[in-house]
Formats: structure tokens, C-alpha cells, sequence
């Protein structure tokens, strides 16, 4: 969707001359005429974004600290006791954010576990029968149904529960806020989804939505409750406010990933690499007790079901693939198998994206049509899924039981890695020990050591290619859906055969050939290193692994990346959310902000005591969330008034319509008394957004009358002058977490404007400044390296 | 050192008038008289700082792009060759420096082994023929020789290779350069100077210095070599710059660290959580590389000693407390021990803290007292070291030796955990077990496991008595020495203690409660969580022991950070390094920048093209390392000058130097052309800092020419308005790594200067503030919580 404006880059003009006015001429002695500005366009801010799958308006959230003399006031006036309260209660909040991330994890799973097993059960029945079509019916029936449930939960009531919702919270930690993210509904919709959808047999993990649910959670608790009934507690109004909620949603999404692998360092390391974009020691660290606690909780849960008292919860459902007892021998020569490991790794990954990438634009089409649409394309993926799953180890010929092994073989129960399928006895079919069973026992499976010969080349390739096929399909379906499990899924395949097509060759065990696949295709596709290699390091529980992990991991991201970006980021893209980069293009330091704030509207200044009729004329007429106050400055009395101004700060659009709701008006122009602004306005109620300019009613006379603005204005709003560059103006704007930047005139004089531009996230972003000064393009081939 | 000052924080005036100066009168009706000014001070910015044991000046670094058009010239001239040249190149250093750390490291292992080895061995051969005063003399003349071997090497050649080095490169990654830091000598005397202190037996470790070592390395490289002589490739002239020697650096660190413990994932978070300042997921991936290779190499070095090739290095030397095979059980009983060793931890470890400061002071008098106090304070050290260990275990009494033991005992040799000493066969003394060894091998068996009798409460008690002592008064003697193993010594004591005092109450082996102390000392005083966690996890190769390890960790944290910093943060502020926190003061919210610059000297500012006499003057005259560059406003031709003024930029300090000292003087006043300047300077000259101003020869008739420094001027850098408070200035300033921060008007007029004041780094430290506005301390003690 972002790329039909480019289309205009070919009507740019020749060097604008407007530059000249702002004193610009004397550079050129060494600026070369580079800048090119396509004249019919200006800097464009449609908020718009893809949520759910309609376009929708998306937010800025404002991660500074809003510093106007009310904020300063209530934090003066905040005594030790409550600064105490405040540190407690937010430790409290992620312990909690980690019991009820962990509780709903394991909850999930014995769900899952429960559901699936008695579907398997019954199915396992009607092939032990023969009853070969009865058990088709039973099970594909049971799956559609399954997927109706999860496809109408997210189409009809929280459309924001469909997909990961990885992206979205990356794109929330960076600053964007996307409506609807972290409700109440979708976080029922997003656990009884991913229950459903899982069961339903899907090639879809709960991984993924256990980061979205963690954070929901921590979303939630930081508010209070849901939207509707929110717990107007004193203390909890602390956190009202976006940077304290930004911390309790890196706190969730670690949680989450925790209680996904049962791996606690992997996930403060995953929301650290991958999600969030501000990080602080301080955070690491409760970061690491959320995760804690979730470990905790699992831990407890499991010793609760060993002993039979959550139906057919028993160790599955947590993959925790324990290969500690497999002795690790490799040799310098087995560096080449894994180096090849790596290197297909980076190839599939890439191209993973590539094509996931096609045909999540085709399913935006598709789902653009309606409901209906979204619906059926749920159920006919699920259709598609069940018949292969179903039918195609009937195309596997059955392998007699090695005896020597001490694993039971054949099984004809839920779990077992040697299924009968439809084997004589003594025999297991080794495609039905990967497709009928859950997705977490088919990693458990292929991932198995000490089973060398277990799978033949056959059922390898046609797994291989289902997954394939499948991952690229399930993902854009309307049903809660993570990413992690097919990627698995599929590289572990190919590291099995891999694997078994060395053989005697090698040294290393053909089911750690599979768990080192599945890293290298997760690295091909998510381009993550470190968080990868302790997730790896705590599910496979062997630390000897770790060397050949790490090259493993290193190459595939290297080769990877060489190709596209990572699965986040196209996601990212493709729903045209507006993620600000760590590094700036290096074509940025050829553009200053002074140029972009050429190119935009006027700046809207209002003055430090203004007319209410100016102020409801500004907030109905522009869309700004925030004005710059100008004040005229001042001179001594007896004085004549000099016409020069001064810049006193920012004021938020919220805080306006604050005053306009609570009437805070004055009958003549005077700077108001600390006590007056005190007694009108809070802090709490300074956090609220909940008012819409549509909303306030105010009356002719009350438009005569004038606002004291000084009090609410954000006297300490971060600026730059207008010469600096783009890149290091955008190195600001991230780093500290800004909404507005204030552009200042470079030079000094009576009748200037002390401000002359303000930008937000969307001026800044590489696609929106393109399409306004095309010829910047030409340099973006020469991405610097970082 | 920094505490005279605020001792005249009793003579402030009252509120200053002069601020009514600055148009700040308006804001008097909120904002409470708050400001009392230190009269008589102005902000002192003297960069003084300890280093080695003497007072010396330090440097800023400038992590900032000094964007000037020179800069903006050479990258557009960058072809995608070099630009892949520069990745290319930045790769192959992160690999050297993990393999030449690896490499070093192994060396280090491999002569302490042997050294410490063959003289353990000697004096195991005087003991068994009971010649105990030979023995004794032999023990304490090599230790004495090898201890002013390393003590010598430190005074006379290297100072800064004293101590563990971590604090200064701690100080280097937020921005402050101590002299002498990273040279050749210093990595020298620290390889052999750490070689001899630890083979004298003194109770410290070779990790803090391992972590110097990987960082003089990087920076060697980074540079090309010595400073005499470099490598003046054209390739590595890219790296000519702080931005990317920090990064060299941080890689350089967390290859230390994985090198210290064999580590890599361990050693990678410890640079992220302690040392770093700035992180990008780029740097994790890079960082990630090095420590992968560092394993490697110990992994083959290690391959290559086990064939006996390399004396008495065989497993030891490199610690891994390899507890793989002990079966970790633990009932929700044990949480009580387990958390009462994370109190004490904590308490222990702030106490700790606490001690080590006093005994830090006193020992920084004695050194400044000259080279052979020094000298002679290491000697007396080493010979009160000698003889407790030497002395000591024959206080303990013989033990018989358990026959059901798998282990060999007793044992005579060099290593081994049940040593016989001074007692009959069949018996081994458990004092001698702990004390006549390596501190490596005294931890491995400490931490040693299903030995759950062998050590006598007494034993531990002297144990755990004498390295509390030995700790506290060995770090601060002038050898390399490290903080870790003195650490890890002293926890493992009064763990284990605690283990054997439980004896069966418990179901965690003794050695995992040995293990669990230390891991709570070290987080008791160094503050770490996630990176100690994953360091404990690989040392001990065990994820079972994951949660309670997490929980010690968190609950020694929790209790030490009640009563102390960190020892890093205490030996920094010791050293009077000018530290950057994260977070700025809460008190930082009530004064503005505008206020800081007032309390300054008036800032100097200089023409865009300036007379040579002016320019002479003010490098002759001032210490300032940056000069805003101030423009008239062009008028068109034919008008008359207006008198306004625009601010052009920062021109720094070693740019004004090269134009002196290339002499690249006009005649008239007037604007150059780009071809002018590139053909004078490089963008290599400009990374050059080599030349003073008393060295720079200026004729007579030289100081009536001009130059034009448009060229030259940064015109990007980045600026606050006056009415910024200093809490968001520092926010600014720490997050985009900055060195000098221009502080702005608010308020437009003719005649009004541009640049009202210049900030640095020593501007804003807490210290410096309160000693000029002392009556904001009060407010300091209601520091927020984070």
C-alpha cells in the first residue's frame, strides 16, 4: 500500500528557489544544488495504517516527559511515601504481569493439549478400525469447525487478535500506537483463538500470541482493568501515562515469550534484540522478574498435571525439547555440515519472506472483499490442511521397529514418536508420526536423538514441502497466529534430511541436525542472534550445543540479510505503520529539517494567552496534537512593545481541550496565579485523552474570553535548529522518544518567528520524505553500513 | 577526592537577581523562588580525574558526527566499494579481537598454570618431608618475587594497568577518555604483571584484567598499532574515530569477559547490562561474533593442552564448574534457604561495598605518597598473603578419608580436592584443600559436588575469615587484579557454609549452595542480574538451577541496592570519573540550562570568518575544546547591516589547530570555494588530534589574515533552549553521546546573541550542579524511583 505514491517521483522540479529566504544562499558556495523537490507534493502525515485489516488512524505516543509547571508542581508535591508506593507498585504490577502471563500460558496448553488429544484419540480410533473415511470426516469436520470458532472470534469482534501482534507491539514500543491493541476483547478473543486455532491443527504456533496476550495483560494492569471498567485507584494513576505503560508492555512481551519457549533468559533477550526500541538497565532487570515468575508458574503447573489431573496435559504442550543427555561430539570437519546448515538457512529464510511477503499483498486483497471473504479463506486453508494432514501418510510405507530402540514402538495413542497409523503391527509410519499429532509433539519428534534412521528421505521431503506450503498459506488468515512454530517446523525438516543424508558421515546426532535447521531458518526469517541462541540454549537444555548454534545463527542471518530484511519488518511495511529505524538512510544528512519544514503547512503557533475563539478555531481546523506558544516578549513598563517574540514551549492538543471542557477561562488577558491552575487541574487529570474537539461545547461568549496557557505548556520541549540534518534530528527524535520536534530559525531578529516548524514521526519517515525529494533516492543505494 | 568542595555549601546567597536578566520574571507567578545560588562559585569545570594513582586530566570524546561539509563531501565521495571495504573491515575486526583475546587468554591460563604449578608443587615436596620452614621460605620469596615483578611493572611502566580496569572503560563507553588507557605498554604490563599476581597466589583474579586486555587489544587494532607505530593502511583510517573505537571497544570487553569465564552469551550481556552506555542490536550481533570466536580458540587450545603439550595446564586454569551431572531436585522448602543466601548476599555484598571504599581511600593516600610506598604496600600484601595460606591449614585438623568416594584421596600433588598436607596417609586436611592451591582450583573445589562432609565448619570459618580480609585489602594494591574470583571466593565460603550447617535439611547439593553464595556476593556488590545469571548458567552448564539462581540474584540486588551503589559506581566516583547515569536527578527538573550557562564564564564565540590574531587568542586563552561559530545575517547588496546574528555551528578546538598548522590563511574577508578546502584537507586530517597550540608557529603578519571556517564548522549540532531543564538536557545528552551541547535563546531579537552558553559533560554532573545551587540537595534525597 505504500508504494503508489513513488509512482509521482518523475514530475520532481529543479532546485526550489524558496530556500534563499531562509538565508540558505551563503552555503552554496559548497552546498551543491543537490536538492530537488518535487514540487507538486508536500510532506504528506496520513496517520494511516493497516490494523486488523482495515486502514485505520493510528496514534503517536508521547514518551517525554511533558514538563509545564503543573507536572513539576505534582512532582514536587510527591513525598517520599508515595515515591515509595510507586517503586512497589510497580514491581508489583510485573510480578503480576508474570503470574497471569504464566497462569493463561498454561492454561492455553492444557487446552490445547486436551482438545487436540481427544480429537487425535478418536481419529487414531477410526483408523484403527479401518474406518478410513468416517475418521476424514470426523477429523476434518472437527478442525473447520475449530477454525470457524478462531476465523469469527477475529472477524467480527476483535479484529486486532488475528496474526501475531508481534509487529504492532514493536511498532507500540517505538511509538506508535495502533486502536484496539491491548483490550479486553482482543485478549479473550486472542487466548480463545489461539486455543481454537491451534487445535484446529493449523500450522500456526502459540508463541506468537503468548507475546501479544503478555502484553495485553501488562497493558491492562497498567490501566486498571478494561477500558470501560477501569479501577479509578489513586496509586494505579501513576502509570497512566505512556512511558511507565511502555515498560509494563516490554515486561509482557518478555513474559510472554517466556511462558512460549519456558526459556527466561531467551525472552528478556528477545523483547531486548527484537521488540523494544528504548531499553535501560533498570528495565532488564525487572524485565528478568516478570520472566522469573512465569518460569515459576509453569514449573508449578507441570508438577500439578504429573500427577493426572489435567486430562491429557502431561509433558507436552511446553516444548521443551531436553537433548542434555545427548553426548556432543563434533570434530572440525562436521563445521562444513553445519556451515551448509547455515547457508540454506539464510537462502530459505529469505526467500520465507519474500514469498510470505506476495502473498500476504494478495490476502490484503482478499480480505479486503468482507467478513465473508475472511472467513472462507480461514476455512478453506483449514479444509486444505486437514486432507493433507490426513491423507498423506498413506502415501508413507511403513518401516518395521528397530527393536534395539527403547522407545515403545509401534503407538497407537495420542503421543509417541512411532505411530501405526495404518501399519501391521510391529511396524510405524513415520509421516504420521509427524502429521498426526500436534505441532509441538511433531518438533518433539523430528527433534528426537538416538533415532538415527528413523525417517526416510520421502516422508522428509513431502513434510518438507507441506509445512512449506502450509506456513506460507496459514499465516495471513484471519486467526490468531504465531510465526515461530511453522518456521520450526519447516527447518527442522530440512535439517533432519540434512541430517540422515550425512549419516555415518557425521558425528553429530540427526535430531540436533533438526533443532540446528530450525535455527537457521528462524535466523534466515527473523534475523535475530542472541535471543535466538539462548532460546535454543534453554529448550534444547545443553550448553555444548552452543558453538555450532551460534555459527549456525550468525551465517543464516548474515546470508539473509543480504537478501531482505527481516519477516518483522516487511509485516512492519506492509501494514504501513511508521517504525522509526535505529540508523538513519545516509541520504538524511544531505536534507536539513529547515527543508522539510519548508515543504509542510504553516506552523500553527498559538500565543501564551489566548483567545478561546483562536484555540477552538486551531484544534477544529488542523489535526496537530500539538501547537508551539509563541509570547511576545516582554518589556519593562513605560516600554514601547518591541515586536519581538520568544518561545515559551508546547502545548498538547489533550491539554487544550482540557481547558475548553473544564471551562478554565479568564475575562481579560492576565497571567494566571500557581494556586488557580492548582486548584482547576490535577496531574491525573492532565494524563486523560479522552475528550474529542466535537465533544466540547462552548458557547459565543465564552469565545470572547482568553486561556492562560502558560501553566499546561511543556516549557521543555527538545528543538533543533533548522540546519541540522535529518539523520541526526531522526537519531534524536528516537533515541529520546519524542512526538513533536520544534524547528528553530538559525538566526536571530525582531518580526522572526521563533519557531518555524514543529515535526512528528511521519515528517521524519524515509518513504514520506522521498516522495517529496525524489532525487534523494539515488543515493539510497549507498546504505551505509552500520 | 570530590567531597572538599561541597563543604562550602554553607555560604549561599539568596535567589540571584540576575536572572531576571534573561526574561525569566514572567514565570515568577508559578515558579517558586526556588533557585539559591552558590554565590561565590561558578561551575567549575575542572576534567580532573585519578588515573592510575595520580591526578590527570581527562578528555571527552566525541561520539557525535561532526557533520561539516568536509565530512558531508568525503561521504558522498564514499563509493559502494569502500563503504563495503568499511563493513568488510569491521567484520575482520571483531574477529581479531576475539582471537587475539582467545589466544591471549589461553597464554595467560597456560603460565599461570605452569607458574603457580611448579611452585605448588615444590613446596607439596618440602611439606611431605616435613622441612615446613623451607617450605615456607620457598612459598613466600617466590610469591614476594613474582608480586614485585607485577607490582614493579605497574609503577614504573604502566599505572593504568593497575586495578581491574573495568571502571575506566566503564568511564570510555559513556564518553571519557583517561589517558594512557589503551596503549601497548598497558596491555603488556597487564598480560605479564597479571601472570605474576595471580601465580603469587594474591587473592585476586585474572577476569577484570582479561576484560582490560580484550579492550587495549581492540583499540590497538582499531588504531593500526602503537601509537609510534601505526599501520598507516588507508583501509583503517575509517576507524580513525570515537564512534567506532567504541564499538571496537564494547566488542573488546565482552570478549574479556567470555574469554574470563568461557562464556560467550554471559559475556556479551555483561558488556550490554555494566560496561556499555550505548547499544545497538548491530553491536549485540557483532559483539556475539567475537565472543563466539574467543570460545573457539579456548576450545582448541584447550583441545591441543589435553595431549599434555602444554606442563601442567591440563582442565584447570580456565574455569567451568561443569555441575551437568548433578541432579538438581528442590522441594518450595528450599526457597527459604535459598533466599536467606540472597539476603546475605546482599548485605554481605553492600558491606563489602562499603569497606572497600574506606580502605580504596586510605590506599589512594598511601600511593600518593610516591612509586616505593607502592611498592612496598604490594610487598607487605603479598607477604601477609603468604603466610596465612601457608600457615593456616595447619590450624585444621586430618581427616580421614571416606572410602565410598569416587575421588582420588588424598592427593599429593598439585591438584585435587583432598589434599594430604601435613597429615598421615589415609587422611587429607581440608583447610590445605582450599588454601594451598590456585584460586581457580580452590573455587572448583569449593563448588565441588556430592562431597557434601568434606569441609569442617572451622575450616570454612578461617576460610571464609581470611579471604574477607585478603579481599578487601588486595584490590586496591598496584597490580593487575580483578574483582571476580576475590568475589566468587568469599560467597562460595559462607554458601557452602550454610549448605553444610543444613546438612540433610536440604535437598540441594552443598557445592550448588557454594555456587548459589557466590553468585549472591557478586550481585550483592556488582549489581548485575540477567548477565551474572547467564555467566553462573554457562560456568556451571546446568538450566535446572535457572530459577533459583534468578531468585538470589534478584533478592541480592534488591537488599544491596537499599544500601549502596555498585562497586563500579563507587570506584568511579572514586576516581573522580565524570559518569553519565541514565537517569538524571529528580532535582535536575528545577533548574534550566539557561541557569547553568549562567553560572559559566561567558561563552566564547567565534566569526564564520575570523581574523587568525582572534583565533590564536582564544585557543592561547581558554581550555574550551568546541567555539560556536556566529554569523552576521547577509543583507542583500545595497541594504544596510541589520545587526542580527545567526548561529552557523560548533567549531571544535582540533580543527582551529589544523587550520593554524596548515596554515590556511586569506588575505580578505572573504567566503572560500569547496575546491579551496578539499584541496587543503582530508577528511583523515580532520580525525587527527595530535597537535597543540603551543606548538603551532604563527608569524606577526599571519595574525592580520583570516579564515574562513564555514567549511570546517560543524553546522548539526545539537542545541537546547535555555528554558530546557537540566534533567532532559542530560537525557539528551547521555542518549545521542554528546560532548558539547549548545544552549540556545528562547526569545527572538536584534542584538541578541544566537548561542547564550556552551555545556559539557562536566556541566552536568550532579556533583558540579549542587556545589553552585546547593540548596537544591535537599531535594536530591527524593530520588525517584526507576
Amino acid at each position: 500500500m505504500d508504494e503508489e505514491q513513488t509512482g509521482a517521483s518523475n514530475n520532481y522540479m529543479e532546485e526550489e528557489a524558496a530556500d534563499t529566504e531562509q538565508g540558505d544562499s551563503e552555503n552554496n558556495s559548497l552546498h551543491t544544488p543537490l536538492l530537488k523537490r518535487n514540487g507538486n507534493l508536500t510532506l504528506s502525515s496520513t496517520p494511516l495504517a493497516t490494523v486488523g485489516a482495515k486502514v485505520s488512524h493510528i496514534e503517536s505516543l508521547d514518551y517525554e516527559i511533558n514538563e509545564n509547571d503543573l507536572f513539576k508542581q505534582d512532582w514536587r508535591s510527591r513525598s517520599k511515601a508515595q515515591v515509595l508506593q510507586y517503586i512497589f507498585l510497580k514491581w508489583t504490577l510485573a510480578f503480576l504481569v508474570g503470574l497471569l502471563t504464566g497462569v493463561i500460558a498454561a492454561l492455553i496448553n492444557l487446552a490445547i493439549e486436551n482438545i487436540a488429544g481427544y480429537k487425535l484419540l478418536a481419529v487414531a480410533n477410526y483408523i484403527d478400525k479401518q474406518n478410513y473415511v468416517e475418521g476424514f470426516v470426523y477429523f476434518t469436520t472437527v478442525n473447520l469447525l475449530l477454525t470457524l470458532l478462531a476465523s469469527a472470534l477475529c472477524v467480527f469482534f476483535a479484529p486486532t487478535a488475528a496474526g501475531p501482534g508481534i509487529p504492532e507491539i514493536k511498532a507500540y514500543l517505538n511509538g506508535v500506537d495502533t486502536p484496539h491493541m491491548f483490550g479486553t476483547t482482543t485478549l479473550m478473543v486472542k487466548i480463545v483463538g489461539s486455543i481454537a486455532a491451534v487445535s484446529a491443527g493449523l500450522d500456526l504456533g502459540k508463541e506468537g500470541p503468548l507475546v501479544h496476550i503478555g502484553s495485553c495483560i501488562a497493558s491492562l494492569l497498567g490501566q486498571g482493568g478494561p477500558d470501560n471498567h477501569r479501577i479509578k485507584w489513586r496509586w494505579l494513576r501513576y502509570f497512566n501515562n505512556d512511558r511507565d505503560r511502555r515498560d509494563l508492555i516490554t515486561c509482557g512481551s518478555s513474559s510472554g515469550v517466556c511462558a512460549a519457549f519456558r526459556s527466561p533468559v531467551g525472552g528478556v533477550l528477545f523483547a531486548l534484540e527484537e521488540v523494544a526500541t528504548w531499553w535501560r538497565s533498570a528495565l532488564l532487570w525487572r524485565t528478568f522478574f516478570s520472566t522469573a515468575v512465569v518460569v515459576v508458574v509453569l514449573r508449578l503447573s507441570m508438577e500439578y498435571c504429573k500427577n493426572g489431573n489435567c486430562g491429557l496435559f502431561g509433558q507436552g504442550g511446553l516444548i521443551l525439547f531436553d537433548v542434555s543427555d545427548v553426548s556432543v561430539r563434533y570434530h572440525v570437519v562436521d563445521i562444513i555440515p553445519v556451515a551448509v546448515i547455515g547457508v540454506i538457512g539464510g537462502v530459505l529464510g529469505s526467500l520465507y519472506n519474500h514469498l510470505l511477503h506476495k502473498i500476504l499483498r494478495i490476502y490484503n486483497l482478499i480480505n479486503e472483499k468482507g467478513k465473508l471473504h475472511k472467513l472462507l479463506l480461514s476455512l478453506t486453508v483449514s479444509l486444505f490442511t486437514s486432507a493433507c494432514l490426513y491423507g498423506l501418510p498413506f502415501l508413507a510405507s511403513c518401516t518395521p521397529c528397530d527393536p534395539s530402540l527403547q522407545e515403545a514402538c509401534p503407538t497407537t495413542g495420542r503421543v509417541g514418536n512411532f505411530k501405526q497409523f495404518n501399519c501391521p503391527s510391529g511396524h510405524y509410519n513415520d509421516l504420521a508420526t509427524l502429521l498426526h499429532t500436534t505441532n509441538d509433539d511433531a518438533v518433539r519428534n523430528i527433534f528426537s536423538t538416538n533415532t538415527a534412521t528413523e525417517f526416510q528421505y520421502f516422508s522428509l521431503i513431502i513434510f518438507f514441502a507441506l509445512y512449506c506450503i502450509l506456513g506460507l498459506f496459514t499465516f495471513g488468515i484471519a486467526v490468531p497466529s504465531g510465526l515461530f512454530l511453522p518456521i520450526i517446523l519447516m527447518g527442522s525438516a530440512y535439517g533432519r534430511m540434512l541430517g540422515t543424508i550425512l549419516g555415518d558421515y557425521t558425528k553429530i546426532d540427526q535430531g540436533l541436525y533438526a533443532v540446528l535447521g530450525a535455527a537457521s531458518l528462524m535466523a534466515g526469517s527473523m534475523r535475530m542472534t542472541v535471543s535466538l541462541c539462548v532460546i535454543f540454549l534453554e529448550l534444547t537444555n545443553n550448553l555444548l550445543l552452543l558453538p555450532i548454534t551460534m555459527l549456525v545463527l550468525l551465517i543464516a542471518k548474515t546470508v539473509g540479510d543480504c537478501f531482505n530484511p527481516s519477516i518483522y519488518e516487511i509485516i512492519l511495511d506492509l501494514k504501513g505503520l511508521p517504525f522509526l529505524d535505529a540508523h538513519p538512510e545516509p541520504w538524511m544528512r544531505n536534507i536539513t529539517v529547515g527543508e522539510l519544514a519548508d515543504v509542510k503547512p504553516p506552523v500553527v503557533t498559538l500565543r501564551g494567552i489566548e483567545k478561546v475563539g483562536r484555540i477552538v478555531e486551531v484544534l477544529r481546523n488542523t489535526t496537530h496534537n500539538g501547537f508551539p506558544v509563541v509570547d511576545d516578549r516582554e518589556v519593562p513598563l513605560g516600554h514601547l512593545p518591541t515586536g519581538e517574540r520568544e518561545l515559551h514551549g508546547l502545548i498538547l492538543r489533550a491539554h487544550l481541550l482540557l481547558v475548553l471542557n473544564k471551562k478554565w477561562f479568564l475575562q481579560v488577558r492576565r497571567r494566571t496565579k500557581e494556586w488557580e491552575v492548582r486548584e482547576k487541574f490535577t496531574s491525573v487529570d492532565l494524563a486523560e485523552r479522552l475528550v474529542k474537539i466535537e465533544e466540547v461545547a462552548v458557547t459565543k461568549d465564552d469565545m470572547e474570553m482568553y486561556v492562560d496557557l502558560h501553566p499546561l505548556t511543556n516549557t521543555t520541549a527538545y528543538t533543533v535548529v533548522e540546519t541540522m540534518s535529518v539523520a541526526k534530528a531522526l537519531v534524536l527524535f528516537r533515541e529520546v522518544g519524542l512526538r513533536h520536534m520544534l524547528v528553530l530559525p538559525k538566526f536571530q531578529g525582531s518580526g522572526v518567528s521563533p519557531v518555524v516548524g514543529i515535526l512528528t514521526r511521519q515528517d521524519l519517515r524515509a518513504h514520506n520524505i522521498l516522495s517529496v525529494f525524489p532525487h534523494l533516492e539515488k543515493a539510497k543505494a549507498m546504505k551505509e553500513g552500520n
